[in-house]
């Protein structure tokens, strides 16, 4: 069916009609506003995240349902970064005329799985045509108690360097597309990223970091606005960087800096958190019951940010990460 | 300035840097999710709204000021229709590589003026690179007291229609930029629309809509979701569209069907709600300190559209109001 055919009401009631609404929920979509009741004394948490065709994807190389997974994926990663327990989407979009429904319906019911596997509900957006490409913006609302939340903001002289899972695999997945490979793991996590939502959760209802970020814009990025915020400095040690067997197996192919892609691929939606040396087993224990990979790749310190190999010398920090508009990545 | 001289996190800081935080905002732009404390009892409102280059603007026809100022206000139109109180926005941007950081600026200001008309806070957002046009997705979230919020789905047959301001003007306004003026009421009243806050507020702190909606795709339109959500009918009186002098006077120049514009034209941004006979003395007491202008258009029946005119004769209502995707309107 073409979307003409369909109309705005029609696109938004064939959303609506599949949305399954959970407690909390007044007034779901169909009115002028959403309508959620508050958790009493937890603070509400709310992010925004905006893909666009031919910046954040191509679609020449996903399919549908794995973008509508991907486009609540990373903003729940925002959630998880501050330990936050995702409730609420909001879900806009700009769509090109000639954009078939299927499409349409295929993002949908990739959305709403992500949606449902963190029990979330989609309460809203809005839907209007697009001159140029597919543009989606997401707004994710959660909640936690105020003294759990963790920022960016707090981390100390001292605190151990942690992170999840594994990191460059998504920066590989995106080189081995633009390359015309189609699947494998790299290229999974690329399409299809996983956010640490549960790992937050437990993390912070530990009271365990200090601060914490999602590696959304590459390790080094990341890592940099925990430290300006928390005016600090770090250490970080390379053959402590988490690798997956499926990039350590492509590394002979990546050339000079084999590093690059883990260091500030990017995309990742991995935790970067800290916390003291003392809390180091806690931590473990923690995420131990969800299985998940977990890593001390460095430390904190009082300043600049230094990334030592195995041997002690200094690796040469070039590349920072992602940045919209710079000319130099 | 470029802005790919400034950067990303440069833009970022330098919205950030103009924000006034209220009360309520434990953390707001800079950390993975804003943190946002909810009043008790109170239910939180979440609406979304994206404005696309192109599709609802044209660059070469309005100021960066005045488009950062709309951006704002027809989202707060939304929370107006339910009769709540802003407080928080999340503003996200695809920005074209070739716009220059003054015109981001002008947007910044006409954006933050209108937050400060209406006590919001900007608290987090996202920005990033554009390969088509501009595209702005801004959420607003407000709050209210559960009992007061006003859906479109309560007004009952025999309820009077009531309508805040004047209607069409906006519509009149969009035809004489494309014919290429640039000045007057109408044109004002397009690119730099009013939202009903205050309105709202008072008309629900009163109890006294049994539904409102705000009229952004245009009267019939907007009046048909409170019929379909309600599930009743009207009956419009076409002589009591409340239409402003400069309207009247252009009304000689708009052809065989002058009423076109204020019953489909869309972008009024003023309050459509309905009421019993019995409260209307309550809803104009109501309003009266805010001296706004007040019309009964109609009464809701039980079943129907039907718009007459002075003498008593049916109006032919062949187009309905803007929907995107669609090739009639």
């Amino acid at each position: 069916m073409r979307l003409k055919e369909l109309g705005e009401f029609g696109l938004i009631d064939r959303i609506a009609g599949r949305v399954t609404r959970k407690a909390g929920v007044r007034i779901g979509i169909g009115d002028d506003a959403a309508a959620l009741e508050p958790s009493p004394g937890q603070v509400t948490l709310a992010s925004a995240d905006m893909l666009v065709e031919g910046v954040h994807f191509d679609l020449a190389l996903c399919d549908p349902v794995t973008l509508g997974r991907k486009s609540l994926a990373v903003n729940l990663s925002d959630i998880a970064a501050m330990g936050g327990i995702p409730r609420y989407a909001l879900l806009s979009l700009a769509v090109p005329q000639d954009l078939s429904v299927e499409f349409l319906d295929g993002f949908t019911t990739g959305f709403l799985e992500v949606a449902a596997e963190f029990d979330v509900t989609l309460v809203g957006g809005d839907t209007c045509a697009s001159p140029g490409g597919l543009v989606v913006s997401v707004t994710v609302m959660g909640e936690q108690f105020a003294e759990r939340v963790v920022t960016r903001s707090s981390a100390r002289p001292g605190d151990l360097i942690f992170v999840t899972g594994t990191l460059g695999d998504s920066a590989l997945g995106l080189k081995q597309l633009r390359e015309g490979k189609r699947a494998g793991a790299a290229v999974r996590r690329h399409l299809d990223p996983l956010p640490r939502v549960r790992e937050g959760m437990v993390l912070a209802e530990a009271g365990l970091p200090t601060a914490m970020i999602d590696v959304s814009d590459g390790l080094l990025a990341d890592l940099g606005h925990i430290l300006d915020l928390s005016k600090v400095g770090a250490r970080l040690e390379l053959d402590r960087l988490p690798l997956s067997p499926a990039f350590a197996a492509c590394m002979p192919e990546l050339g000079d800096d084999p590093f690059l892609l883990p260091l500030a691929g990017g995309e990742d939606y991995e935790l970067l958190f800290t916390a003291p040396p003392g809390r180091a087993d806690a931590v473990r224990e923690a995420l131990a019951p969800l299985g998940t990979r977990l890593s001390v790749i460095g430390e904190i310190t009082t300043s600049g940010l230094r990334v030592v190999g195995a041997d002690g010398s200094d690796y040469p920090v070039a590349v920072r990460g992602y940045s919209h508009f710079s000319t130099v990545n």
